[in-house]
């Protein structure tokens, strides 16, 4: 008999935030939107080790600012409270009240240090949160540890987000199964340092905060900072993981032997996530994804990819499944990332459609079938270095001016 | 009786390319398009100095290296000939023996030297030029002085556009008119630093290759490179200037009386055109301007202002008639420039809907009313410094999506 190894890093289909030992959630109606959920709660039983990374936007919302400072003060966190509908960005002192407001509220109703919540909001910019609502909800937002609640908070902060977005891998470390789970929101406003998004990621590993900022930030890197639908930055961008150190094993480090378990786990979920977020792009109908190799450097080939899937111009002719590479070209040419345009190859899927400074035959009609499919991959080979980085997005449709021309009506 | 004194710098309505004295045009069909005029050509009666701008583009399609090699050689034009339909982009050693020919046989078909000889293309990037086409029209093109000679150059070098684009000013130096008169083609791929964009500007000045060079740089950065469509830049962007010094008057330097007086009407022909442009974008119902005031410097406050215009979000919302001032507000956020968001101001057309970091109270209707008009202007107040800057665009539209999915189709 041959014994097959088990994978130290594996997926846990359907598995959710609620995977990991020791969390609960919850999701409701507060009347914010008309009938959707819009008010979720995530709470560890015991207060979690935090990682988190926030919108770059000069216009930073006020959530994030009550967020981080919660964060900074404890390192630690317990309940994690989210609204959608409103944003509750660019709405001056009032705002900020309202957010302290609903981390004392919350905190109260979960009898926890106010420096153990962060808070969340996403939707509308420059509208004030009816304050009524959100204390209706810190007053009766119910949790539990069961599939349906964790479904509950994922309806609860959608905004325009046609389908919920989770994650789940599991990982062996010190021999014992640690669980991260994640789940997210986000469809349009997408692009670098964090998008129009939320994620939220939960694991029951034993880590210092330092170092799960560290996993954390790794991971962003090469998903959520890689994906864009718009080209925009939203004001609410957050991502938040909490580590409550649930299972039993030595308290992780950059040399314990299954760290990079721990990391290429931590990778995989917020991959995932990153691209159901870009699938999901307003009005999208498939996932773009493209790779770059050869660049001088990782950094360079991740800026060229993120150009190349940004460009609106790729990003019609794919909805199109018009297999016009000079678009690509295009967006290629005025990247600040050095290029020879003698040595580069274009790939539309297998098919190699540029190379060397000229154009290659081919079939154009089965070129464009492979475009009309659901993951396409476009791949730039640049015979420049080593560095290599992906990126990931959506194309542009119809559907996407159709939902951005009257989002508020 | 009340004297009227005559303005320096003065619009001529319905003035073109040949308004300048000494300058022919034409335009024909030569086959590169079904039934459109395809191939152009502007001729000075006189070698006349030249300034020129190119695309940055790291993909320099292969008649921009042609000209560059004549103007480098001769600094002096005498003909640029034209063709539309295809670019000769990306199309290796032997584009650039194409582009190589087109010039040898434009020089023979005006009996002039090969480097008084200009060559520009726009069209599908990918694709070689059928030479015989070409060749008939060098052998063929007729040009003449009139209204109808200028109107068949300007629509020779159309692909995409939906209107001709023409300006006219003259400027009085030495007690002399001058005449400055443009035409240019451009609808997609406009974004900074040349877009899919070819300018043609002609005047009787009599000036300097050097100082000539200098005046279409200024004007470039006031006018073409502050318009976006969908934030492209093509292989093929050029702007020529000519100056055949038919009008006789002192040769222009920076301290002569009225050089202020004809970079000023230098700037207006370029901003004219680039206007004309933005506003026939792909799929656009409407242009749209962005001032921005109070930034640390006049180039941080273009940067804004094109990074605004340029977003998709914005675009779609103008579009839709939508006051969502949130998308500006997210445009910005993610700008490399300085930000106090407690200090900035945003109107739509006439009205303030944001200032000091909260949101203002207005007539969503009537503002929804005021971006409905052909030209819709957002401003912007920083109050961090004495920096202006202005850029200019178009709506997103699904007809922007139609005409990009189906392009070659």
């Amino acid at each position: 008999m041959k014994l097959v190894k088990e994978k130290a890093v594996q997926p846990i289909p359907g598995g959710t935030i609620l995977s990991p030992l020791g969390y609960k959630a919850g999701g409701m109606h507060t009347g914010l939107r008309y009938a959707k959920k819009d008010f979720g709660v995530i709470y560890s039983e015991k207060p979690a080790q935090v990682g988190a990374v926030y919108t770059q936007s000069h216009f930073q919302a006020a959530p994030l600012k009550v967020t981080q400072e919660s964060i900074l003060k404890s390192h630690t966190l317990q309940v994690v409270v989210v609204n959608s509908a409103i944003a509750n960005a660019c709405t001056g002192e009032q705002g900020l009240k309202d957010a302290y407001q609903t981390r004392e509220w919350t905190a109260k109703r979960f009898q926890i240090p106010e420096e153990y919540v962060a808070v969340a909001s996403t939707g509308v910019i420059g509208e004030w949160l009816p304050m009524e609502k959100i204390e209706k909800g810190c007053n009766e937002i119910e949790v539990a540890s069961t599939e349906q609640s964790a479904e509950s908070f994922q309806q609860a902060i959608l905004t325009t987000d046609l389908i919920e977005k989770t994650s789940c891998y599991s990982v062996k470390i010190d021999g014992e199964t640690v669980t991260i789970g994640g789940c997210a929101k986000g469809s349009g406003m997408i692009h670098p340092n964090m998008a129009t998004m939320l994620g939220f990621i939960t694991t029951d590993a034993s880590i210092s905060s330092t170092l799960l900022q560290k996993a954390l930030k790794t991971a962003i890197d090469q998903s959520f900072n890689q994906i864009t639908v718009d080209g925009e930055t939203s004001t609410n961008d957050m991502v938040i993981a909490m580590a409550n150190g649930m299972v039993e094993h030595d308290t992780l480090h950059e040399s314990h032997p299954d760290w990079h378990h721990f990391q290429e786990g931590f990778i995989h979920v917020c991959q995932d996530l990153a691209k159901q977020i870009a699938r999901d792009g307003e009005g999208a109908t498939k996932l773009v994804e493209v790779n770059v190799k050869g660049a001088h450097s990782h950094h360079d080939a991740n800026i060229l990819a993120k150009k190349i899937v940004g460009s609106n111009l790729v990003k019609t002719a794919l909805f199109g499944g018009d297999p016009n590479w000079g678009r690509i070209v295009g967006a290629m040419g005025h990247s600040e990332v050095t290029i020879d345009p003698h040595q580069c190859d274009i790939y539309i899927g297998e098919t190699l459609v540029f190379s060397n400074g000229t154009p290659q035959p081919f079939n154009e009609e089965s070129v464009s079938q492979d475009m009309q499919a659901e993951h396409v991959i476009i791949s730039v080979g640049l015979h420049g270095g080593d560095g290599k980085g992906k990126a990931w997005g959506c194309d542009l449709t119809y559907d996407y001016v159709k939902i951005n021309a009257s989002y508020r009506t």
